[in-house]
């Protein structure tokens, strides 16, 4: 077995056991530096209702906290499964240097995860959306932005 | 004024309170139950070393917890931006009634906020992505996903 299926492993482990307690739905997730388990992640959507902890943006966010930064330099995810369009933009916003991902969202859809709904919905005009994305008050909010190009004390992220 | 300019005025302030009180980027979201704002939210991303603290997901956390459901049925959501990829992937599982933004991706990457390079990134293949996707494990991985099927207590969502 190599460092990256034992790493695996561990995601797998920590999606059973998050099921397995009632913390969410299948899905765990390890943040690796160096060749260290940072952190570890598991859906625990139903439990906080909270939509927004999936598994990687849990692993994600204690990763974060334990190293102090905003940035995921010189780490790896591990993740049980493909991510959802939510968790791929939090990985890209974490920057780790690779995703390691095993099951597929087709593997999801088969379980009754329909991430691939969303995938869909992003690259379709604003109207045609399932939920409304709506235009309104541009004018009046472009005032935050002048502010932030002004702003001479900020932390670019 | 309409009420719904009204409630993307507090959206507004809230980018800017947040801007201006150091706790990240320039941008805020509030959610709207009824008549009545429920929960508020701004990028906290460098303030709290977590990448995944926009404003949105801020205002989603929030507003699930005090109405104690993972699910925004019923609500709309105002955010002084058009969401980025995770932030639209967290509304999407949120599943609020609408969604109103008011400056456009474009007016953020001219601030300096480049979401929609993680857009294109979306839509190319694993190999290609700037944050390489490897696939491993699959077949240990699956599983996760037969013990959820057989799962007889778990709660959907």
């Amino acid at each position: 077995m190599t460092n990256q299926q034992r790493f695996m492993q561990e995601a797998i482990q920590s999606a059973l056991q998050g099921m397995h307690k009632n913390g969410g739905g299948p899905f765990g997730a390890v943040v690796v530096k160096g060749e260290e388990i940072i952190a570890r992640g598991n859906n625990r959507v139903t439990a906080t209702n909270d939509p927004t902890a999936h598994a990687e943006i849990m692993a994600i966010r204690e990763a974060c906290k334990k190293i102090n930064s905003f940035q995921l330099t010189g780490c790896d995810i591990y993740t049980s499964c493909e991510p959802c369009p939510m968790c791929l933009g939090a990985i890209y916003w974490a920057r780790p240097d690779h995703l390691y991902y095993a099951c597929t969202k087709e593997d999801a859809a088969a379980a009754g995860f329909d991430d691939e709904f969303i995938y869909r919905e992003i690259n379709l005009p604003h109207p045609d959306r399932s939920i409304p994305f709506i235009s309104i008050s541009q004018k009046q909010a472009l005032v935050v932005f002048e502010d932030w190009v002004k702003k001479s004390d900020k932390t670019p992220y």
